[in-house]
């Protein structure tokens, strides 16, 4: 039998699974909190915790790793984490292959899910496809030709950072308007919460967080915007309007076959995926032919990612 | 002695030449202009006498054609001209195979330029890079890992349909503020047309033209705007703008090495290129590395590359 593990290291979780090659179940999977105070060492020692319950006294054949950050894919090297201090350029890879001698694959959580969508969800048979996740942050990962691209640098996907609103409000980045200050959760919340400020209605939305508008979030923006809430749905709008021209973009740009889109903004339902598909069609030019599907794994799909680059990883290595 | 012999078919000029594999130096050039009411067949009709008159009484070992409009590249066979009626579904790949007998390999003009930059231009020693013509319209080719990038319908590079101004002006295609709608030679007389029109200034552009607006052309915008005229220089800053989103935003997605930028928009001057290259560095993430540096083929970028599909496909043919 030849097991896979596969190992995520989120903002603020950890989990690590254990699986049969070709199998789609989990064979043992072990998840815990990452604590409040976390840093590099204290994710690691939970980690190796998670992964020495989990192999009891079996051996994988190959370690794959979807990392919350900066990563370089080549050396396995993160180079930092936005959420978890003391990360800076710790060997990932090279940690986990002196520990239990296999072969290791490290990628960022984006183009792992990328990765972990093709093999095995909703990209299966799509050679070329881009794949987001808009959730707390907005950020992409391609496969192109069946294989991850990175970009030079390791930094290609950042859709998350492509200007849409020129005259839009102001990122974190320093620009205007990106994808990520119309679409991301957290900017969603804030949206609405200027708005509610300075203007009447929102009344679905107000009294939800029973007015106190620092509860806001973006889930609340969407179930208030399923609800009929017109300030919430302006907001999911405008977020479905800048996913819908940022993926429109990418198809001239690029023309893949399929946009698989995951994080917990997508679920926001049918309106705003109607936008989002209409604004994307209207922004690729009519020659330029692709589909936009929601993601299949959930919250799996960094997990299922590294079982993918564990396989390529210990195929490369025969 | 190999020979290699490239022909462009242009919107408004036919060029072919012959050169021996290796060298840098045409063997043989000749170039004429489409008549006004040209069609496919008087097109091939020229570009045939074009080809007798070069090989003599010698034979390539491979063909390589630059087509000015939408190719399947794949089997060869051009969709259609944007300028030239009559090339809806025409084979050219097999119609000259057959003629001439040996393998032939047909591309679109924008990504046979960005192979002949990578190969012999501003582009060699790059395997990742974007190529961007900007002209009487704005296009633009991919090299990723060394190869040709054409997207899955071969539609991908379509960076003058980016949209970077949602507020902008309209374009032909429909949409408001595409890069080429601010950028491409006509759209920038055009829109110093609409600010003479309607406002004062503009003393040198309205010099240059003797007050006929009718007479404005991209080129004279960007001398006027190098001789210090404030509505050219307006018009012209807005194109680098453009082409500076546009450019920004492809290296967040995709994290080239470079960008090479052709056309005869490109050689407006240095303050054109110093906006453009100022607000491509702002839209890109700090991380995201990458230069943008003028085309060294010129106007023989189309043949070069054609040189270059023609080793290609001869090699892979062998």
């Amino acid at each position: 039998m030849t097991l896979i593990l596969a190992l995520d290291f989120g903002g603020t979780k950890l989990a690590a699974a254990l699986v049969n090659i070709g199998s789609r179940k989990w064979l043992r999977y072990e998840r815990r909190l990452s604590p409040a105070n976390a840093d590099a060492s204290t994710d690691l020692e939970i980690m190796r915790s998670l992964i020495y319950s989990l192999l009891q006294d079996t051996k994988p054949s190959a370690i794959g790793v979807s990392f919350g950050g900066p990563v370089d894919a080549s050396t396995g090297t993160v180079r930092l984490s936005h959420h978890v201090a003391g990360w800076e350029n710790i060997p990932l890879k090279d940690l986990l292959e002196e520990e239990f001698r296999v072969s290791v694959g490290v990628d960022n959580d984006a183009n792992i899910a990328a990765l972990g969508e093709h093999r095995f969800g909703a990209g299966q048979g799509y050679d070329s496809l881009f794949y987001m996740t808009v959730s707390t942050g907005v950020g992409g990962g391609w496969i192109l030709n069946g294989q991850p691209w990175r970009g030079v640098g390791g930094m290609a996907g950042e859709i998350g950072h492509v200007v849409v609103d020129p005259a839009g409000p102001v990122c974190l980045c320093g620009k205007r308007g990106c994808v990520e200050r119309l679409a991301s959760g957290p900017y969603m919340a804030q949206n609405a919460r200027e708005v509610l400020e300075t203007h009447k209605g929102g009344k679905v939305l107000r009294g939800l967080v029973g007015n106190n508008l620092e509860l806001l979030t973006g889930q609340l923006v969407s179930e208030a915007a399923a609800a009929g809430d017109d300030v919430a749905r302006e907001v999911l709008h405008k977020a479905a309007w800048a996913l819908g021209v940022g993926i429109g973009n990418v198809a001239n740009l690029m023309n893949p076959q399929r946009f698989v889109l995951g994080g917990g903004v997508t679920k926001a339902g049918e309106d705003f995926w109607r936008v989002l598909r209409q604004v994307a069609r209207e922004t690729a030019l009519p020659e330029v032919d692709f589909e936009v599907v929601p993601a299949a794994l959930g919250d799996d799909a960094p997990l299922w990612g590294a079982v993918a680059i564990a396989s390529i990883t210990s195929i490369s290595n025969l």
